[in-house]
This record gives structure tokens, sequence and C-alpha cells, in this order.
């Protein structure tokens, strides 16, 4: 026998998280992954993930019946999606401005797809004639898009889109992992007929789940599927049987992962959805004003920031890792480093669901003001001066 | 705006989970995952990581580098496995005698894999002369079965399997999703190449991660692939990153899932492999003996009944589903139906992890004896005057 490791019982800290994901989660989110543990067969549970995917239409702005949560994180979602909608052979043009679209870019490959990309440049967003000449071109069966790009911090505007993909005879692919919740995402104004999120960013919860939904023509496509799905635990032909009225057994669902997704989208129904997108953004108008007065600045156009995920330029002279590690072991604030082409350059401020706070604002603030003058760092302004106006 | 639904707070019953899984959970696990949640690149998260993986290594007696949990339940370990092991047009072979076989097949056949498949009565295992007899005419690159079937009940024999499959130049594949945990699982002394698991199991976790391990053979079959895997979010060349010393962001680790892992890892540790072991044949003792009195029989021969998924026959008579209501509304424990060829016909009582304790053991017993009286069903004996000998 293999002897067991001397290892002392689980302690975490209390840290702030303001990275990218996961933000800080709601008391009653996290209280309520320790409620007693039901049967994934059990009525009760059945009426969790009944109420689970009823809020889920209302975050969503839907009123797909295909919504549910994936058993899997965010990029499962966004796997979950492609494979389904896509067979084969299929083309499907990607736009790519971030990590993320290139990693949808990877999925749709090996999923079989011939691939086309778009490409614009990090930070910028994508207008609707650049599309346009991609459809025309590439005539896809699926467009994919993404919505808040994690890794800039970029908004793609959705005004015409979905119209627009539609006149192609072609079906609209949405990531809204990190805007789902923090900013306003109406997938049936916008003709949206596949879209993907995670649990861990401005929906408040542990990450563990991909909430997605489906549009009435994409479940058409998907009906006239002529392959099998080449994956078994994304199949939704045989996940919604599960979810559906007929609850056949298909893979046993995160019970625990659920009662916290259901209290999170309960603490959003509470709020309003309304109040909770103005509530993003009056946090980022307090932080932009502060980080001004650390010379710090926002490589995005203002119109297509997301107020969620603040991706800022590290001031010139200032260490990317001495900073960050200041913030979290002192400090105890997450903030995030730059993805890919950004790595070094830039950070990603996250004021997401329970994590964006004016309290949180000011605090982190404060403590990068601190960092600064230990590192003796220039401090042109106080950011407090210039973030209590916002307030 | 679509309105926000009317829905109250969550509330869930505690209940005694019986069933096929999801089982009880230790309070100190149920506590872990409400802990301060952390960033998934956080040293903090990291070292919990590092110790699940070593806690996993221990749980399956293995030496083997790659011993982690994906992110996702025990099916998504199963198609883990077979995606990383397989490529397009690899003979595989799968040994069927239950449900769990047969999902294998599905998962093999949609990797693009050629499947061919032995198959025995359901309840029975195979014996070595039976598998050689496959793998000569076969010669497959992998040799898939189901360590523990949890449709029946029934535990394949291990002894000598490792050294037969390797013979014949083919990987060992194992699911061990009911087993880890329960009844012996000794992954390096039996040659397993790839085993995978649950944690809401013997394991006694939630459900939502599903622990692996990878033999030196299987990550040099692996390393030698020719193609990509079909699935980006369970490639593990990229997973391992995560995991390794390199720390590449690959997705968004469950970070609670993960907390409550290290829990339920903890108190294996603290308890010990081989007492844990003993603990669940002891209270499957107690149960046959008490199940006897209800004229209750199982189907599987003896030596190779799972003490801790008790696959039972309902008697002549006895109405499955009205017992089973009444054993969750009235007693608040939850019994499993049989699954595919045994639905209807047979009860699975599992005594998993932490519902595996004595007093369980009676209250369940007792229960069924009140509810095989109330619908008039006969007893012919006490079950607890058989069972309480065993004690």
């Amino acid at each position: 026998m293999i002897n067991p490791p001397k290892i002392s019982k689980l302690t975490t800290e209390e840290k702030l998280l303001m990275g990218p994901g996961p933000s800080n989660i709601h008391p009653e989110t996290s209280l309520a992954m320790s409620k007693p543990i039901l049967g994934h067969l059990d009525p009760d549970f059945l009426r969790i993930l009944d109420e689970n995917q009823e809020m889920l239409r209302y975050v969503f702005q839907t009123k797909n019946t295909l919504t549910l949560p994936i058993s899997a994180t965010g990029s499962a979602g966004m796997e979950t999606c492609i494979l389904n909608l896509v067979e084969p052979g299929d083309t499907v043009l990607i736009a790519i401005n971030g990590v993320f679209g290139a990693r949808m870019k990877d999925v749709a490959e090996r999923s079989g797809a011939k691939v086309e990309t778009l490409t614009a440049d990090w930070g910028s967003v994508f207008s609707l004639e650049e599309i346009e000449e991609g459809l025309k071109k590439f005539s896809p069966k699926v467009f994919g898009i993404v919505h808040a790009e994690t890794s800039t911090g970029a908004q793609q505007p959705m005004e015409g889109l979905g119209a627009l993909v539609h006149k192609y005879d072609c079906l609209l692919l949405l990531d809204c992992v990190t805007s789902l919740g923090g900013t306003k995402v109406l997938i049936d104004e916008w003709e949206v007929d596949a879209v993907y999120s995670g649990t861990q960013k401005c929906l408040s919860a542990p990450p563990g789940l991909s909430p997605v939904s489906f549009s009435q023509r994409a479940e058409e496509k998907m009906a006239g599927r002529k392959s099998k799905n080449r994956s078994w635990y994304f199949d939704l032909s045989m996940v919604k049987s599960y979810f559906g009225g007929e609850r056949l057994y298909h893979h046993t669902a995160p019970i625990n992962m659920n009662y916290s997704l259901h209290a999170s989208l309960h603490e959003i129904v509470e709020e309003g959805l309304e109040n909770r997108w103005k509530r993003h953004e009056k946090n980022h108008q307090i932080l932009k004003a502060g980080l001004e007065a650390l010379n710090i600045e926002f490589p995005v156009e203002e119109k297509y920031r997301l107020p969620q995920l603040n991706a800022v330029k590290i001031p010139e002279g200032v260490e990317d890792v001495k900073i960050r590690n200041r913030m979290l072991e002192l400090h105890k604030i997450e903030i995030g480093s730059g993805l890919g082409a950004f790595k070094g350059k830039y950070w990603r401020i996250g004021l997401m669901g329970h994590t964006s706070r004016a309290q949180n604002v000011i605090r982190c603030l404060s403590a990068l003001k601190e960092c600064f003058l230990h590192f003796g760092y220039p401090v042109p302004e106080d950011p407090i001066e210039k973030a209590y106006r916002h307030l």
C-alpha cells in the first residue's frame, strides 16, 4: 500500500477578487452550496433545476425553451454550442479580436468544421460592414463572435447584427461569458441563435456551470443533423431530455453548484437586471476616475468599454508582477494580468457581480496608490480625490 | 424587457441518499464549499490543487504524475480518457455487462474509433479467458472495462488483467466511478493505464469533478498522437499545463468544488483506505442480513458483489414506484431504481462514503419494513433482528 500524504485541513483567506473572474460571491450564494444534498432525480431537486432555467431565461432576456446550465465551466459552454450547432464539413466564420475569439476558432476546427476567420485589432470591435463582407465571401452556416472579450475589455455592439446574419441564412453564435448579468444582454431582441456564459463572472456564483440558450432556428438545425454529436457529455439531444419533461438520466448534475446558481440568479431577480447594469456602469466610472490619477489609461475606445472588465495599460516603468504580487499578498486584492498579446502590458481589473461595489473600488484604488508609493512610481494625483465625485 | 419570474429562495430538506449516488456529504466537506473563494491562479489555490493531486494518488494507489480532477462529472472523465487515449481509426475493445460499459462504447464510437465489444449478462463479470479471446481476435489499442458496474452492482475481478492486456500490446482503461474510495482500487498494482472516477459516490463530495489518472504507457501513447484531440475542454495536453509546473491558464477551475474534493479526500486520508474499505464491507453485511428478512435477493454472485452498491431484486408482487416514493416522501430516504434492463425489477441501495454508516443501514431497513407493512406486502421476519448480529 502507498502511504497517505501528510496534508493539513483546508483553509482559505478572504480576498477581494478584482481579476477577470472568478468574482466574489454573495454570502447567500456561498451558503447555498452547503445546503443538504439531494439526488439528481429527486423531485425537490428537479424543481430547483426548473427554477434555474426560468431565472436564466430572465437573465438572458429570452423565451428560448432550450435554456439550461451545462455541467462544466464557460469554455465547455462554448464547446457545447459549437459541437451541437456544427456538423463536420460545415463552414463556420469566427470573428477574432482577442483570446476568446481565437479559442472559438480552435474549438470549431476540432469539431471538423471548415473554419474561416475575420480579424480585428485587440481592443477594437467589428463593424456590420466588415461582418457582411465575411458573410458574403464565405457563406458560413454559423457566425461566431464574442460579445464581451475578456482579454481586451471590448464590448461588441449588437444592433442589427442578428438581422444581418440571418439575411445570409446563417446562425449567430455569441460568447456572453463576461457580459451576462453585468451589462445589457438581450438574446431575443438581438436574434441570437446560440449563446454561452459562465457562472463566475457577473452572475457571481462559483465557476463550474455554463448557462447556454438556443433559439428555435438553432433547435431546427440541430434536429436536422445527419451525424451524431462527437461528444457524448455535451450532446444536447440527450441533455435536454433530463432538463425537459422526460427526466431521463444522462449524467449526474452537479447538485450543489446548481444550488449556488439558484441563489445567485435569485439575487439578480431581487435586484432587477436594469439596476444591476446601472450599478456596474457606475462603479466603472468611479474606477476610471481614480485610475486617471495614476496615469492608467484604457486601450479600448470609450463607447466600446466593458464596465465590468477594465483592461488598462500599465504605465511606462511600472513593473506588472511587482504590483500584482503586492496587491495580492499585502492588500489581499487580486487584479488580473494581461492575456496573450496583452501580457505584461495591461492589467484587467474586474468589477463583476458582487465584487462591483463602491467600497471595493475605493479599496482597490487606495491599495494601488500604496503600491505605487511603495515602489516609488509616480502618483500625480490622489485617486480618491478624483473618484469620490462619482459615488 | 422580459419580467423577472416569481421564485422563492432556495430551501432543501435533509435526506438520506442511499441511491447510486450522489451520497451524503460529511459536514466538513459541506462547509468547505462555503470557504472564501480564491482566483484560479492564486498561489493559495494552486497549493490546494497540488494537495488534491497528491491525495488522489493515495486514493488511486498510484504514483502516476498525470493524476487530477477533470472539471466536470464522472461521464466527462470517461470521455476525457477515451478522447485522449484514442485517435480516430484506432481499434478499441469494450466489455459490456451493464449501462456504463454501453456508455463507454457510445463515447468511443463518437471519438472516431473502430469499436469492438465483448458482452456478458447483466450482473455477471468477465473471465480472463473471455478477455484474452477478444484481445486476440481484435488486436485493440485500448481495452475498456468497468470495475464497478453501477447499474448491476457487479465488481470485475482485476487480478492478472493488466498483465494480460499488456501482453497484447494494448492499454487498459478502467471505470472506477463507483469503486474509488469504497472498495479496493490499486491502479499501479493492477497495471491500469487510464482510470476515471466521480466525486459523488464513495468519495462523498458533491458531483461536479471527475478524478482521472494515467500511466507512463498512456502518456507515451498520448505524446505520440498524430491528430489533435477532438475536444478542447478535455484535451489533457493543455489541461496538464495548468496542473503541472507551468500553470498555464486553460479554463477556470471550479474553485469551490475543488475545496469540497480537498475536504473529502482529507477525510479519507484521516480514516485510512483500508479502514474505509472494511467499513463499506461491514455495512453491506448488515444490510444484506436485514434484506433477507424481507425476501429481497441479490442478482450478483456473492463474490462479485459491490458492498457499496447493492443491486437487489424487488420481491414478486411488490410495486417498485410505490415503495420508492414512500421511502422518499415519508422516510426521507432515497433508494435507486433499476437502470436499463433492470428498470422496475431491481432497486439499487447505495452505501457509499459518508452514507455507509450502521445507523443509516438500520434506518433504511426499518423504513423498508414500514413501507412493506403499509402496503400489505409480506414481512416474513424482522430485518433488525436479522441485522443486529452484524453490528
